[in-house]
């Protein structure tokens, strides 16, 4: 096994894959990346048993040669040092050779590592996903999806359902849906080209947050296709499987009050901001709780009260306060993740009083949706 | 006790002062931040009792008005808070006030927090140096000097006295030293108007480091005064006192070898990016010890084998070798800090054989010298 590969390009596969291999596993080959070289372009492969990345790398594209030098074959490195080696070589062209014993010479400049390799034929197989039912969407738009809803999942493996993202896709609708039973966020759109419909699909919020680190912020498009207790998210040269969450997602619509009593409009990085200084005092004796009451129906009065530490209280004026007068207090910290979930400048809260589950969403009427249940205090 | 400053002035003179404050103090008011408001100004101080920081704000200065509407008076504020109220009120000015019952309200914009004060009066009294002899240096060459040495200091217990930097002013030079027995760094320069003599003075690398963050880089004098158990680094808002180490340091210029068998002219970046390559495999294993080998007196080659992991070698043409041929081995980190402390692009090294430390100039004679210990492996 032979090839010379461009340092930069070799560099991003690296470490997009290694986002996969962790050095705790029980499968001591994992702890490895493998190279697998063809004529036309090399892969890289690395896998915790949950999550697999493969990262390709064509010999030849757009007229632009990135290897050269092919002989073919495979071979296993140590992961734990491989990327510090790539990123640090001298020179813009690396060369990586594997004899018949293993033993893995990597040069470049007039630097040379001898690395002992491991045979590829012991690496497992990653499961091929047995499907030709997938659907299509942008980039962009799938690294907006996972933002807006993954910091909802739980952390808490009590509910390990909880720990991940319900997808679904019906009607033509992905929709996204995340909770830890104390808030929950959701965003939905459309697929035009879909000809599957799933249900009970749930994506370890880890993996999830993996792939946004790897995905480019670009408007090419994600193929995604799911098993049973599998999904894959394909681009170009990136193949990136993680296994699907076990159990029932709970029903979570029910929980979506469907009439207010109060309604306030208001501009999203403002109240961002004023709950954020709000929490200042709050975080330890207070487990993040503030206080919002509307006056009048003019503005808001977001407040904090730490007997130890101090007070801290702020107005803040909105665009509009429709219907009841409302005492409620919340957690700052969930408050602040689901502002910062909605892209929109403006958003619509409602609530249906101090002891009920409320909504964020963005004013332009974008399918985001964002639910917080209140704390009992008043 | 009231006043209206500028934000940005104040966080910055907050962010100076909080480097001396430690939330792990025997003394409980010292986790809090003194203000002392005059009609000429505003004082911040911080201290842990080893390192005491007093952050000076002129109620005018040059025609620009930093604090306005000022009541004299004292307040100790809770250190915790205060850092991150500041930098995240609403507008460009804040109001602080303190009443008799040593409330503190902290007013911005329609943003108004109401902490607990504790008396200033039950703040210590910073000791005040009693002497009327300083010598000046520039800021920025204070900085090169804590930065050229403060890395070879002990982080072991076992010697405290080597935990701290030594500072000798004898024949208008001044010298910084550090040496953690297996390495040293030292720098010399001259201070014309020094009218002082000292030899055995000893500051804790902890202060040399907070220092070091705190001051700009400027051309601006510092004002160093010294007594015999402390030190005051003194700018021209900025007071900033560390106790000294007790003890004596140990006579450092034995160690340094008058002559030399084999002398390396090498570029210093080529050198240090060779030892970092080299290192990479040695890491765990090998206690980062490398191996270098002059050839012929025409190139030097870097090596480190680790049996399980692998070996990695690499070939530096350097400007001169002369002498006698030689084999060493050295700790990769300790001759990276080195290299990295030298200024110049291109370092003299010179070498009394495998057993003996080595030394690491710049090339162009200005008096920086790092001294290294070798490791016995050929």
């Amino acid at each position: 096994m032979k090839f010379v590969i461009q340092r930069d390009q070799l560099i991003a596969s690296v470490q997009d894959v290694m986002k996969a291999i962790s050095s705790r596993t029980a499968i001591p080959i994992l702890t490895g990346m493998k190279i697998d070289v063809k004529q036309h372009g090399i892969t890289l492969t690395g896998s915790d048993s949950d999550i697999s990345i493969e990262s390709y790398i064509p010999a030849e594209e757009d007229g632009i040669v990135h290897v050269e030098n092919i002989e073919e074959g495979s071979i296993v490195l140590q992961a734990k040092y491989f990327p510090d080696i790539v990123r640090k070589l001298p020179e813009n062209t690396v060369e990586i050779e594997a004899d018949s014993n293993l033993k893995v010479t990597i040069r470049s400049g007039k630097a040379e590592f001898n690395l002992n390799g491991q045979d590829a034929e012991e690496y497992p197989h990653l499961p091929k996903l047995q499907t030709d039912s997938s659907f299509k969407i942008n980039t962009d738009l799938l690294k907006s999806l996972i933002k807006q809803t993954v910091f909802a999942i739980s952390t808490m493996e009590t509910r390990p359902i909880l720990t991940g993202v319900n997808l679904k896709l019906e009607n033509k609708n992905l929709t996204f849906t995340a909770t830890d039973s104390h808030r929950l966020a959701s965003r939905e759109i459309p697929v035009t080209d879909a000809t599957i419909e799933f249900q009970s699909v749930v994506v370890p919020g880890k993996s999830l947050n993996e792939l946004n680190k790897i995905l480019d912020d670009t408007e090419e498009s994600v193929e995604i296709s799911v098993t049973n207790n599998q999904i894959l998210f394909r681009t170009k040269h990136l193949y990136f499987l993680s296994r699907l969450l076990d159990g029932t997602y709970p029903e979570t619509s029910r929980l979506i009050p469907e009439q207010s009593k109060t309604v306030i409009h208001a501009n999203t990085k403002d109240l961002l901001h004023t709950v954020d200084r709000a929490s200042l005092l709050a975080k330890e004796e207070r487990n993040n709780v503030v206080k919002l009451a509307t006056n009048n129906n003019q503005f808001l009065e977001i407040t904090s009260n730490s007997p130890e530490i101090g007070r801290v209280a702020e107005e803040i004026a909105v665009q509009a306060i429709e219907g009841e007068e409302l005492k409620i207090s919340f957690s700052s910290k969930y408050m602040m993740d689901a502002l910062k979930a909605i892209e929109n400048d403006e958003v619509k809260i409602e609530f249906t009083g101090a002891m009920r589950p409320f909504i964020i969403r963005p004013a332009d009427g974008e399918p985001i949706l964002q639910l917080i249940l209140p704390v009992r205090t008043y």
